[in-house]
């Protein structure tokens, strides 16, 4: 009998009645045991451990909080929030997106073999009976299900959605663990990057509008990194978790990832080296020329071809007048087992903010980073991966990542105390005097029919002061005052609440009146 | 030694690695066990299940496809999904209502004897080490967690956002496992009855704004009905789960309902009987009026103030202008625990649609119902369950339940063969000529920067037909046709599709142009 059966016979008989009902299930075969008798004991195991109460000393202490790594939007947060997002649309619609939406999880295996090194940190659900699923990683994986299931060989589109990731959240620093994910997406055999070239316009296109400050947007290519592995004598097998190793390079300077490919995952040091020299390159196009001039990194075809791309790439660029904050940065590696070709990452470069730890070893003012805000790449495999012929839908696409973004223009809304409104109400509806509540009620029904923002305060007799001062704090322009006196001549007494103006208005003339001020302003 | 105990050990030993895996991890202490090592136990089990293939078989076959009982939303699907959203949004807004986010998963204690017997459809994540967490049921508890934690006493909010129950699905008349709720929500201490004569005026607003064809507001109160069940003689601790039973009468007779409830719930046929004469009863302000002079039900102080609260919500139904779809029905009980006072559930009731089965029961053609759309009531006591001293915030509140307004408004215009745009680009831009790549991007950017939708062919050298064609299928209105002559000239030939008319306009005039004939259409 092992350890584990006897910790369960002593669970069991400190429970007697519980014994009982687990007595009940005899098992069907005495050799061998299935899933769904494992799934089985499981339950039981867990309706045990709820028992006993949730937690080890058994004591109970309700927490109120949300769980780690999330966070509410509070009306102020959202406004905010409703104005990125309506920034990042109106750029994809621009581009001629289309939108989809796909459920917030997936069947556990669509997701497996995604994310290399990464897969540790997927969100699983509990097995409850039926499918096992997962919350989705990224937009990413979903879309390329999308597509092989639906058998869509091009679309344009864009989604805007949470995902969910059990990573160390630093949300300070706008790092959480449920967060949004803004994605454009390209898919279609297409002439060679141009769909590209316009992932990166979309980028440059949204950072300006939301006036960040200043921002780089670094390129590479996966067939570059590869290529430049394979002349730099690295092993096959070590490609990927070399260039996992590469990818920490905006965290850790030079010195600690060297160690770590030579101490942890074996590489020799000249190897180590030649990485070194390559990784502390960045450019422009001139760079992608010299590059294939050189003697060693001209030897691979690959990364020969990731160079001409890389060339064609900056004279599209240049065409879509964004030159000016890409450069191609051979250090750039990014994670995501699933990239095949160009690959980027958009950082945002502050004066006056931290400078990222790599900065020592490229030496360049130029990344004083305050965070990736988007990343993206070229992933022609993924799709094939879902489809049962593999058939190949090349895809490139780019994913913004606006926590960051919201972090900073909350901070900066926060910092100028700027009076952010939460709501878009026009009027208030009020009363001068005492039992109006049925005049107030029918006239802010006029109003909701008449397509206009209007409230009332849910008293049967509020003090006007209350009702004005409502106005002040909230925002709302106008106060339709109901009165005896006005009742009686068949006008509404209309306040501008900043002028403190007053004006009768007759009650025919009250909608157009109030549609024409609100248009106004 | 149990069965339990000896299962594992029959696991255990197919499995000799596994096993000794096992062995590694001794108990702390021989008496009793605790929950962090139940944790344990459970992890290996289910290491062990993955081992043996994730199916009960072994084989695997993957299956491409999204979890039971979700589904995906195409671009022709979400353009609806849009115009839904904005319908509701903007009645929300109408109202003066904020918007709050909170995250898509809570603690799972959160949702702990919030939902009565529908609990067992919550979703739990896995335990992957550190809090034990579930899918939100609905955002009612997630909102008054919300109000808790922030100590808000006071807020009128609305919130969009997905919602989960593992429930049987039945999607093609939109019951869905993951499904939109659009939550209307006022909570704060106000004169009786007129926040919640609100909420039935919102959903007044949007039903008729979608034009989904006629409907019908059921209202109720969880006071009349708790005070009918005292009256009829049903015992105090039956009251809740004779009030789910009472719940099924929109999906069963009155026979099955009466049988569950004698049958399943051991109440007398004297009280059953009684509570089938109530609950076959609907009406206005006079049903009330009627009741409250009923000798039985005018014993009970409960229902007597839900009575009452009734007549006084009508005299505000009728300020508002809805009291032609309102019905006061006894037999309207709503599931959940939580509701404390007036309760309403908004039905579809078209002519053609299969009659629901209790039909029969009250023999109205009013009630061929084609299921529930909206639904909410009052729950005063929910925000006090969160807060540790147990202050309590009044709140009512309607929640819109959009996938089964989608399915109609999908069929519609499939039926109607209704051509949905799924895009809104204004301008392709064109080439007439081969080689013209440069010429076309250096074009688009220019739309692009002053803002106008643009989009062009990711081909170097695509026929001018295929450029055409792909304006027809997707609606584009305009093309922008550049050709050598054009650029020798300095202008675009400028087609409208619709007309096929083709005019030269000038490079320096081409975005006032567009802007001037998209802002037309």
């Amino acid at each position: 009998m092992t350890m584990l059966a006897l910790s369960f016979a002593r669970v069991c008989s400190g429970l007697a009645p519980f014994r009982t009902a687990l007595r009940l299930q005899p098992l069907r075969s005495a050799s061998g045991i299935t899933v769904a008798q494992i799934d089985e004991e499981v339950a039981k195991l867990l309706e045990l451990k709820a028992r006993l109460g949730g937690g080890d000393d058994g004591k109970h202490q309700f927490v109120l909080k949300t769980p780690k790594g999330t966070r509410d939007y509070n009306p102020k947060q959202m406004a905010i929030r409703e104005r990125v997002f309506n920034t990042i649309t109106r750029c994809f619609k621009r581009h001629g997106a289309e939108t989809i939406d796909t459920p917030v999880f997936e069947l556990k295996e669509t997701l497996t073999g995604k994310y290399g090194e990464d897969s540790k940190l997927i969100y699983d659900l509990k097995d409850q009976g039926g499918e096992l699923l997962s919350l989705r990683y990224d937009l990413t994986v979903p879309f390329a299900r999308y597509l092989a299931m639906n058998k869509i060989t091009n679309i344009k589109r864009y989604h805007i959605a949470k995902v969910y990731r059990r990573d160390n959240p630093a949300m300070t620093r706008g790092r959480y663990r449920e967060f949004y994910q803004c994605d454009f997406d390209i898919a279609g055999q297409y002439d060679a990057m141009i769909p590209d070239a316009e992932c990166l316009k979309i980028v440059h296109e949204i950072l300006s509008e939301l006036e960040l400050g200043d921002f780089r947007i670094k390129v590479n290519d996966r067939r570059i990194l590869d290529g430049m592995f394979a002349v730099c004598g690295v092993p096959d097998d070590k490609f990927r978790t070399i260039c996992s190793t590469v990818d920490k390079l905006d965290k850790l300077p030079w010195q600690e990832v060297r160690k770590e490919m030579v101490d942890e995952k074996g590489l020799s040091e000249e190897a180590a080296d030649q990485i070194g020299e390559y990784v502390s390159l960045h450019g422009g196009m001139d760079l992608a020329e010299r590059l294939l001039q050189d003697p060693r990194m001209s030897q691979s075809k690959q990364a020969c071809a990731g160079l001409s791309d890389i060339k064609l790439l900056f004279s599209y660029l240049q065409l879509f007048q964004v030159t000016d904050k890409v450069v191609f940065d051979l250090s750039l590696a990014r994670g995501l087992d699933y990239y095949t070709g160009v690959i980027y990452e958009a950082v945002l470069t502050q004066a006056g903010v931290a400078p990222a730890s790599n900065d020592a070893q490229n030496g360049s003012e130029e990344s004083v980073s305050v965070g990736s805000v988007a990343g993206g790449g070229r992933y022609d495999g993924l799709v094939g991966m879902f489809d049962p012929k593999n058939r190949k839908v090349p895809c490139v696409g780019v994913s913004i990542g606006i926590e960051r973004i919201f972090s900073i223009m909350e901070q900066r809304a926060e910092a100028a105390a700027e009076k952010v409104r939460t709501t878009e109400v026009q009027v208030l509806v009020a009363s001068a005097q005492k039992n109006l509540l049925e005049e107030r009620l029918r006239l802010v029904t006029e109003l909701w029919n008449a397509g206009i923002k209007a409230e009332v305060m849910y008293k049967k007799n509020p003090k006007l002061l209350s009702q004005l001062q409502l106005c002040e704090e909230t925002g709302i322009p106008l106060v339709a005052i109901l009165g005896e006196q006005e009742l009686k001549d068949g006008v509404v007494k209309l306040r501008v609440v900043a002028s403190r103006e007053e004006v009768d208005v007759s009650r025919s003339d009250l909608i157009t009146e109030i549609k024409r001020r609100t248009s106004e302003a």
